[in-house]
């Protein structure tokens, strides 16, 4: 295996889809002390690679899919792949993390990532083995859901590889289509559907090789200490442990940013019967799974064995499907959100979006904006759990109201004109993830002003010190601007590091792994810094693409709409303060656009001068 | 590994649920003398072992999984085992043959078989690698579905086990619940239901050694020219390999034996919808699947990507799950059937009993013995293709009437009365086939007087001769017996072999297979008294738990209503002559009763001792 430098294979494999030819190629180590790998490198290139041109359905978009440099070593819950190219949900910068088997054994066969290009005449997939690149005909397997697809191509090819393909939803070019692997989704932004464009059914991975490490001894050493400070942690301690992400329905009801019917409130009145407690209790939970090297473990292997769901086996569901699909869409039948997820999983669809979108047609059918005759004769009442799972078949194939619900829930609004936009909860496209912003407005940073849209963990991700812990106060946000954005600095280096967002080691861990695994010298200041370039990259990307102050609000609901009940009852979040706190402690101007200043100090000048020369900065 | 034979193991691995704990011992070469492996080898062990007290759900009934001589080596189509036990079906003897991987890798680990017996305290599932064997607990695995339970199971071992298991509907001791073999099933019989009973949820089995064969050369010439003899026969050449059995729903209908709304017709308005040319013409299938060292390839891997089923994946359906649960319930739409299909398989049923129990309660609505009040609201009438797939789960999980039909149909007619017991289509308890008898008496002799019952694999199979190749008279009754006689000893020596039963190879080749492989000279004449032996072991067990003349009847729908329409119109078939023309070949009496002279003749006089000692031979 060529491997230049301990912690990189030092090649990427370039898959020209159109040509069917690859090419594996050295890349920038300049860019490794820049930007680390994963999505840092993901987000470079991106940049470098995707202009506004570039559609996100058209040969000039790029899809990568990026390992890191601990990846693949004894540094545990290191297993995590970036995936990133323009969304097909959002028009500007798309990313999704996934964990699972795949982003190792890339390593393992000499590759730090994949960046797939072009398209294809046929569908194809890719056997990578080692040095050997293969393209064939996806033909049998086109039109199959996740798990066969995944299945009988391991029978045909053996067993020994690891795999990640996307659905019908992403051969249907679904705008919220995941990337599957494994059992694992990359799930945000409909990056699925950019590889069901490019006609690119499933990629299988097997590598021979090792990752080399600068100094084994010390990485051994180093990664014990890092799996202990994951087990003494308190949050996986005493929560994770036990329900990975599913007893946060009972959290953040209790805290009362639970969204319940597509954000209408905080308080859901059957937040137990969804809570993994409830799941556990009635004997569905039959234990754990977790990806390559890790002993967290957060997938609960869910089985219902009984009633009219019996039949549904799922990894989850975790807390973003438990919302979603649960007191979101006001179904306190968690069966059905089993069942539900299950689907989503199979069919390649992100969860979140799908759980949002369906919360939006139930709003749009309560408020009358849609009746029964629009909806194929379905009853989309709120917690009318057989409806749910009825539509999301419906989406993954286009059929009936399933096709307008399959462009997300922007443009299915737009579609629909009658004031829907109201009831449509994204930002930038992306439908939002799954904590009220009204009851924490540290959420609200994140999702008014993450580089991917309207997500939970879009900027920085406050979570356990908002809720978990409850650290800091969640209502405020003067001044929280700085937390923000120094967990999204930290957030971003673990991204291209690349380490799970589950684990509980700080930014000063992460600094020593990385420095045992390429024999740099990193530290937490570092490792900041790499973060906000990350950071700034991926919001000049965006402005590049037209993004501006104006693009960065969150749906209207939450600036106009007093949170009606719960403890946050009365609350609305000030979306201007939040903006102005968060440019000035970003460096960013008054729309949002990174100053000269500002990318200048963090080793960027060479965006400012495009940015310049375009007009965008000043 | 421990080969004391060419083309043994030598060695039976006994688990011992009850006490968790295996044994592995040597069995008498004798035997293989006398029944060569498989089929043979489980039908006199359960002679032997499994007694009239023993009911099938008991801890004295067992479960035989049984390997044989040829498999393993590099002879075509013989990867098949045998699954035996006392049916819950029937309560008699009980046997399913499958294909797929289990039965070579079981060789391989140095077992000709496999004898489960007693019962667990707790769901457990077995881990075989070569000589360790190891108890696990499956509570995790217990209450899913077999692509499930085989997908984490494999991930949890590693990917290098071939598995066998069964679904809910085995736990849920549904009496036609079968044994999955990867995604081949051993259907017939419910034999899934003992393995539940049992609590054992699947094993798993590795093998790193080889299969000892007496003379490597020869083997490689014979199995080169049994290959070369699969290829170049019509009926391989000219359909199977186009489209496995599926086009048999054509060829049926052509000759008027294709089983129609519960039997009532052989003629079927919908054949051409739901065959194999059907399914190609449409997209559906997708390509071949075959089991281990197969070229033939009978499984088709066909994928609905469209409309309501969108989302189904089997490697099938075959002729037989075709004509259960398409014409037989009266439904044309051919992507139910596949969707039905993907449910029994994951769900762990047999295809033929669920589709025949479906269609006896579709009679039993249509003839107002049940009514909407009575069938939880369903509507049941013959063409209803979403009660089919509705009613599928029900029977698995024992929900609503599921739970009666999980009986099969001659227990639910029982519970039923009102003359439902006429709507039942069995023999013995067992559902039959996919072919009427009174188009192709053949059928009829191997549905009345197969030892499990009525099956179209009961006795002998005269398929290809009444109806592809049409080379006998497929309405003469008369002087058959001794085709039948003739073809059923071929059979079970190809299953004893064990060979496919869709090898076109002939009994000559079989004995050459088998002389290459273990050195014994065998020849056909040999292999027919030893198919006869099989035969007699297996009826004496039949007449030990009490079956004789009475029992050997068609359901009296052959017997008394004439085919209505199609080339049969007007016929019936006369089961009497029938019993006489067979009894009298196979030399057994008038009630069906293996004769002293018969037993004595085929070295079972050890049979007949106990028989006589009895009270039951004379």
């Amino acid at each position: 295996m060529l491997t230049s430098t301990p912690g990189y294979a030092g090649r990427l494999l370039r898959l020209d889809m159109s040509k069917l030819r690859s090419r594996a190629e050295p890349w920038s180590k300049e860019w490794a002390g820049l930007f680390l790998g994963g999505r840092g490198l993901a987000s470079r290139l991106l940049y470098k690679e995707v202009s506004p041109e570039d559609k996100p359905f058209s040969e000039g978009n790029k899809l990568y899919l990026m390992s890191g440099p601990i990846c693949g070593t004894a540094m545990p819950l290191a297993a995590q792949m970036a995936v990133v190219s323009k969304s097909p949900a959002t028009g500007i910068y798309g990313l999704a993390m996934v964990g699972g088997h795949f982003s190792p054994e890339l390593k393992k066969a000499g590759y730090d990532g994949i960046v797939v290009e072009g398209r294809s005449e046929q569908p194809t997939y890719v056997v990578v083995d080692d040095d050997k690149v293969e393209f064939r005909d996806a033909g049998k397997y086109w039109g199959m859901p996740t798990d066969r697809t995944q299945e009988f191509m391991l029978r045909e090819l053996g067993g020994y590889y690891k795999t990640a393909c996307i659905g019908p939803a992403g051969e249907n070019l679904v705008r919220f289509a995941a990337v599957t692997v494994g059992r694992r989704t990359a799930s945000r932004c409909g990056l699925g559907s950019v590889m069901g464009w490019k006609r690119l059914k499933a990629i299988a991975v097997r590598g021979r090789g090792e990752v080399e490490v600068a100094d084994r001894g010390k990485v051994e050493r180093v990664a014990e200490k890092a799996k202990k400070i994951v087990d003494d942690a308190p949050i996986t301690r005493n929560y994770f442990k036990e329900f990975g992400t599913s007893n946060d329905a009972i959290k953040c009801n209790k805290h009362g940013v639970l969204p319940t019917r597509n954000f209408q409130t905080g308080v859901f009145e059957g937040a137990l019967d969804i809570s993994g407690e409830a799941m556990k209790a009635k004997g569905y939970i039959k234990g754990k799974t977790g990806c390559y090297n890790c002993h967290l473990e957060c997938g609960r292997l869910t089985v219902v064995d009984k009633g009219p769901y019996a039949g549904a086996v799922t990894e989850g569901p975790d807390y973003d499907t438990l919302f979603s699909l649960g007191s979101n869409c006001g179904n306190s039948n968690v069966e059905s959100v089993i069942a539900a997820d299950m689907l989503c999983d199979t069919l390649g669809l992100d969860t979140i979006s799908t759980g949002v979108v369906v919360s939006f047609a139930m709003e749009c059918f309560e408020r009358g904006i849609w009746s029964l005759k629009d909806t194929d004769g379905i009853d989309l009442r709120f917690g009318n759990h057989e409806a749910i799972v009825k539509l999301i078949p419906m989406i993954a194939y286009r059929q009936g109201i399933g096709d307008m619900l399959a462009e997300g829930v922007k443009m299915a609004a737009g579609h629909l004109g009658k004031g829907a936009q109201r009831y449509a909860m994204h930002v930038k496209g992306l439908e939002i993830g799954g904590y009220d912003p009204r009851g924490s407005s540290g959420i609200g940073f994140s999702m008014a002003l993450g580089s991917r849209g309207g997500c939970h963990h879009g900027q920085g991700y406050l979570i356990p010190q908002e809720l978990t812990l409850a650290s800091v106060d969640r209502y405020a946000v003067k001044g929280k601007g700085v937390l923000v954005k120094e967990n999204g600095e930290e957030r971003r280096a673990c991204d291209s590091a690349v380490a799970c967002k589950f684990a509980r080691y700080g930014i000063g861990d992460l600094a020593e792994m990385l420095s045992a695994v390429t024999g740099e010298t990193y530290g937490s200041d570092e490792l900041h810094v790499i973060g906000e370039r990350v950071n700034n990259v991926e919001r000049a990307y965006n402005v590049r693409e037209g993004i501006r102050r104006r693009d960065d609000y969150l749906p209207k609901r939450f600036l106009e709409e007093p949170m009606p009940d719960g403890p946050a009852k009365g609350r609305i979040i000030d979306n201007e303060s939040l903006l102005e706190d968060f440019y000035a402690v970003a460096g960013w101007d008054s729309q949002g656009v990174p100053t000269r200043r500002k990318l200048e100090a963090i080793g960027l000048s060479d965006l400012y001068r495009e940015l310049a020369a375009l007009g965008i900065a000043e």
